[in-house]
């Protein structure tokens, strides 16, 4: 049980239906009281399904060649988790009357969130109310409800539902982080009542997608149920007359489909809800538990001595669950489905801060991340052809089904490293799973083209060197640069990847269809390889360390001292090409470069390197402080690496980027478990063993995760000096600790191995 | 007599309407056909008021801060141009019938164009129509038709006139060039009628201008007159029944008045259009030819031997006598008050192409459009603070008041340079004309301002250099650089002007107002000075030629051969990024830099810049090729020279960009001078004194034009071999000719001086 509240604070709401928010990687409910607010409480009352968007027309004044003409955005659906109470005629509000107790809680291991409330009455009257909420993790569609009403006197208890599709989405135009067009998204088609409820009908504006919602009501006792159509859907109202402490309980079933996975989103809706109805809430609620018994076994991160760190990893790692599409035509969201911050697109957050924790823990679920990608490659294709490229595949910045939606391509489609990001990711997956099968289907087209993008969008220099101009990294306070250090060094793997897959395919004969496919001439691999050879990563000799870009230290630090607390984040305050003109990091950059390629750099190299750049990294961004994290760790700075841990940890239960009302950071989630594994453990992939650099911070007694490595799954346990790691199923694997290489095959306590 | 046509055809009336185009700086007219074509007939009826505006809210879909809010455009005034006619029943039109007669032309000398056709109308009647138009340049509210309806065999002439407020601005989502977003921007009000015309009053939809048109008709034969209102204005109706051979002569007054120069355009209208009668067609006529032969006196360029240049000449330099504000809150739009390209808003064009034709031949002209930029100092100061700068002035991109309207910033807010520009015009005007008392009085405070700006915006790198980073030059297929050549130098000359006219104001003590305006401290000047002599301009040893900027060398070379014409203009078919990462200019750039600040740059390196840059680029923008013709006169290439002079010279004429339609290209019109005074006369100005390099295209005997330097009048005039200078007025004049300094007074010949 996490992120127990037992008070009620009106301006806290919005962020608490983030927090609350329940998904399954398809469906998402923000966690909106069912009963509504008064006006005056700031609220975003939204339901998601991941991938399924509106199209809006994107207007610019001034329009150059190859901007995306049409964006695509998450619509907030029809709202179906409405349930208002009326006991003995007086309508139930927390705001109204007087709240006796109140307990509201999330539980991560049975998968459900819980409200109850004692409530007196405006007229003096007590009752019990009691929500209990659940998006199904087995069945995708399903969103339940139970409502137990509990009037110490007994009386007259109403209580109202239905689905309502006069909704709109979220719109600030002043936040470019947020969308900016109030416009219609969801269009009333029909409803049709059933008995218990009823199925209603809905399709977007411009996108021309399909939606049908059904629910139905089981009440006990049953009373009075009345079912009638309204403008924008239909209500369900029932009547029930209680003795003193009889109990009103409604369960409500709400399921989803649309027309992106089903033919007849309508008739799904029937199909599903009833063996949802015959299952009923017990076995739901089990089966849920079930499965995240499950989860836990292979993902939970168990932290010895603060249980403030075990409630942060378990939100973190149940967001991240909650957030990631399964079904390969979605993915995760940069809020998941908490929130319509970012419009539900997806970003290189997936793959190098989400990623990685299913790939270590569910790798049939990172797989499917993967298999998005690899769907949407012909749109990356047409991106680089629009980008001006006439090979290769240019991953779009932020998309849902593969097309550019980043209307700001300076910190949008110039960020050229998502490209190798996604192609590092896939190698990624082949190393830790060793599945070259997967690679020969998908993942060696993958990887060849994004190489051959790297080949055309570089050059060599008068020197000879392979030079990416013109692009944006990571850091988005420095767009449009020449040799983006991070970016050249994703192109340079992402080249030598491409050759190594096809070399491991050809080992195996397996290389012809992938190079029918896209027409593949073995010539190209000495191309890459050259290319990755000559790769120019520039350095600065009298800073010793790797510059961000060609340019970058060269101008001027940023004012930090006269810059006023209020004034950060720094992109809701400073013009762009001011910000680009110092020396002043939204993120890491340079930093993650060498957090994910930093291994063959000399070590004083990435220590200058974090020295420096820590210094003018404001971590606006919130994918910036787990970096740091992970590399304080490494760097053995470790109160450092504690602080930034804690801080990443808690972003969004804390609410310190102020937006957690938009929804979850989900890379963020992803790097709060990328700090402990890769910082705190220490764990990197070489060659064909794990190593593991092991750091305890002071206020922790230990801790303890899981994770996959060529289908053998280790558990690993650090304590105040010894590690001891296991391996809990599979086949023996290689471990390097403190230098030397372990063969692991039950359990091995290495001793005084943890700094 | 210029511009002569006498063959129709369609598909070049939009074009003709911009050529034909009528205009006196405050009032622009397009040359649309009096009774209209047929709806198939491309055409943008347009009428305008320089700087008379409406404003439009930008929507960005990720918009970041500083990004402008409102965006100014010129707007279509109401149509008081449409005259129909109806003779004998039939209605006049060209599209009708049989054209058995037909000559256009614009007149240049007399100030007016003249349309007259010989019709035979579809029943087999023959008919004179003569239509004569003009702008007044002595009274700027009035526009005047002469109307006059021949019918051989007599009978009945009906005319229709009136004002419509039914109008709209042209838009075209897809071009950068031109507005985007259709919107309604005149509201009708009222319409009061008069006993031979009408008044109207409308006003823009946002930006609370107000407007009132006044027209009256004079009759002869006086026949029956009738005026009426109709939805949006008014129309005049009349009907005269003529003998054979008789003449119904319409004289039709409109008479303009914008609330941003009057409290009550209504009653200025009134005021305004009663003297215009009073003086009658015959008055209006001659005066208009009065102010022209005092214009052309001073003004006039002549070449002996080609007519064609002659016509070319001054078709420009007509264009930019009826461009350019002269009431300093009204400057030169990029398409004058031709058309509606760019939004008639104001760029750097001004100050670098079309000031210096003012400036040498009109200098109280010149005067006014300095005034425009201290109009809007504070305008440029409120930029600088939204560019995050705490000091200075930048002046806008693209403005009509003063406020920022580029939406588009890598090439709009970007161009830091135009600040320079302005504050060179502001010097030009200072050493052309000796005017220290307007340094005094505004002068000083721009050039100080703007010397401030770069100080805030330039840093000292680490080997003491001074830079200025994250800006964009000329060339706008290269945005977003540090230090480019142009700027750079540019912003040296700024500083060091600032310094010199401070300087001159102190010896006179008149600097304290100024100081005191802007809380200027005396220890500015050091820095201004320090900057400006540690200011990096990139230099590439090996190329032995000025970088444009720091990093562009080091690209890639456009792949020319592999660009088809249709891929031309290149803006339009590819994405900023792809042209960014390539060496590939859309215009002058260095060379321009060479051009306005190279006299102290080795004439090799100037040649080999030349050489280089010439073959990377587009001339993609109308403000390029006259800029090469410039240096290549002064690099001895005279064949190179006169291509690009007479492909500059025509642009318009032969629409060589292919939207003429959209407007005159006005600094393409300075630029043609330039080519000419700068160019083939090479003149300079050095120290105290002029300095002339002559060159003679072989298709030309000779040319001649003239200048006011110091208030003294000179001719120059260049033939074979010999160039003769004359002082036509005011006191001597020094000049150097081939390294030798002459005082000027009288005539002096110079024998073979002329390549």
């Amino acid at each position: 049980m996490i992120l127990r509240k037992t008070s009620l604070d009106p301006l806290e709401l919005a962020v608490e239906e983030t927090l609350f928010h329940l998904g399954n990687g398809y469906l998402g409910i923000r966690g909106n009281f069912e009963e509504g607010y008064p006006d005056i409480v700031p609220t975003i009352r939204g339901s998601y399904i991941n991938g399924f968007h509106d199209t809006v027309q994107v207007h610019y004044e001034e329009k150059l060649y190859g901007f995306p003409e049409v964006a695509q955005r998450m619509v907030n659906l029809p709202d179906a988790q409405t349930l208002k109470l009326r006991i003995n005629g007086e309508v139930f509000s927390m705001f109204e009357g007087e709240v006796l107790e109140y307990e509201r809680y999330l539980d991560t291991e049975l998968g459900h969130s819980v409200r109850q409330i004692r409530w007196k009455s405006p007229q003096g009257k007590v009752s019990k109310i009691i929500f209990l909420r659940m998006v199904s993790f087995l069945r995708k569609e399903l969103f339940f409800t139970i409502c137990e009403v509990i009037p110490e006197e007994g009386g007259l208890v109403e209580m109202e539902s239905g689905i309502n599709c006069a909704v709109t989405n979220y719109t600030n135009p002043s936040d470019p982080r947020v969308a900016s067009t109030p416009i219609k998204h969801i269009w009333y088609d029909n409803a049709e009542l059933l008995h218990d409820g009823g199925l209603v009908r809905c399709h977007t504006g411009s996108s021309g997608l399909h939606l049908a919602i059904c629910q139905r009501h089981v009440h006990s006792p049953v009373g009075k149920v009345r079912s009638k159509q309204t403008e924008n859907g239909f209500v369900t109202k029932t009547k029930v007359e209680l003795p003193p402490g009889g109990v009103a309980r409604l369960e409500k079933y709400t399921v989803f489909a649309d027309s992106r996975r089903v033919a007849d989103p309508g008739l799904e809706v029937l199909l599903a809800i009833e063996p949802c109805l015959q299952a009923g809430s017990e076995d739901l609620l089990h089966e849920q538990a079930g499965y995240l018994k499950n989860f836990w076994k292979a993902s939970r991160v168990q932290i010895e001595g603060s249980e403030e760190a075990n409630e942060g990893m378990a939100f973190n790692l149940f967001g991240l669950l909650q957030s990631a599409g399964r079904d390969a035509i979605s993915n995760v969201a940069a809020k998941g489905l908490s929130g319509e911050g970012y419009e539900g697109h997806y970003f290189w957050d997936t793959e190098v801060y989400i990623f990685p924790f299913f790939l270590y823990t569910q790798p049939n679920m990172a797989r499917r991340l993967l298999d998005y990608r690899y769907g949407i490659l012909d749109g990356a294709r047409q991106h680089a052809h629009n980008m001006g490229h006439n090979k290769g595949a240019l991953y779009p910045w932020r998309t849902i089904t593969g097309s550019e939606c980043s209307t700001y391509f300076p910190a949008g489609s110039a960020q050229y490293h998502i490209t190798g990001d996604v192609a590092n990711a896939c190698m990624q997956y082949y190393i830790m799973t060793g599945d070259l099968p997967y690679m020969a289907e998908k993942g060696a087209e993958i990887l060849l083209e994004t190489a051959r993008l790297w080949l055309d969008a570089g050059h060599y220099d008068r020197q000879g060197r392979f030079c990416i101009d013109s692009v944006t990294g990571p850091d988005e306070y420095t767009c449009i640069v020449n040799n983006n250090y991070y970016t050249n060094i994703v192109a340079a793997h992402n080249l030598r990847n491409a050759v190594e897959i096809y070399d491991a395919l050809k080992e195996k004969e397996w290389h012809l269809p992938v190079a029918d496919r896209i027409d593949f001439e073995e010539d190209e691999l000495a191309e890459f390889t050259r290319a990755a050879e000559a790769i120019h990563l520039p350095y600065d000799e009298k800073l010793g360390i790797h510059c961000q870009d060609d340019s970058f230290l060269d101008k001027p630090m940023w004012d930090f001292e006269k810059t006023s607390k209020s004034k950060y984040p720094l992109l809701l305050h400073y013009h762009p090409l001011y910000l680009y003109r110092h020396q002043v990091c939204k993120q890491a950059d340079t930093v993650l470069a060498h957090m994910l390629y930093g291994e063959d750099v000399e070590k004083e190299i990435v220590r200058r390197s974090f020295e420096y750049y820590e210094k003018i990294t404001t971590h606006d961004s919130s994918l910036s402080k787990c970096v740091f994290s992970i590399m304080a760790a490494r760097l053995g700075m470790k109160e450092k690496a504690f602080h930034y841990y804690h801080s990443t940890l808690r972003t969004d239960l804390d609410n310190t980027h102020g937006n957690t009302m938009q929804g979850i950071h989900t890379a963020n989630m992803g790097g709060a478990y990328l700090a402990l594994v890769l910082g705190f453990a220490g764990m990197r992939v070489q060659d064909d063993h794990l190593r593991f650099d092991f750091t305890l911070p002071d206020d922790w007694q230990g801790f303890q995760f899981n994770l996959w490595f060529k289908g053998s799954l280790l558990r690993i346990t650090a304590e105040h000096k010894d590690a001891h790691i296991q391996l809990v199923m599979g086949s023996a694997v290689s471990v390097q600790v403190e230098g030397k290489v372990y063969s692991i095959d039950g359990i091995h306590s290495f001793q005084g191995v943890v700094k």
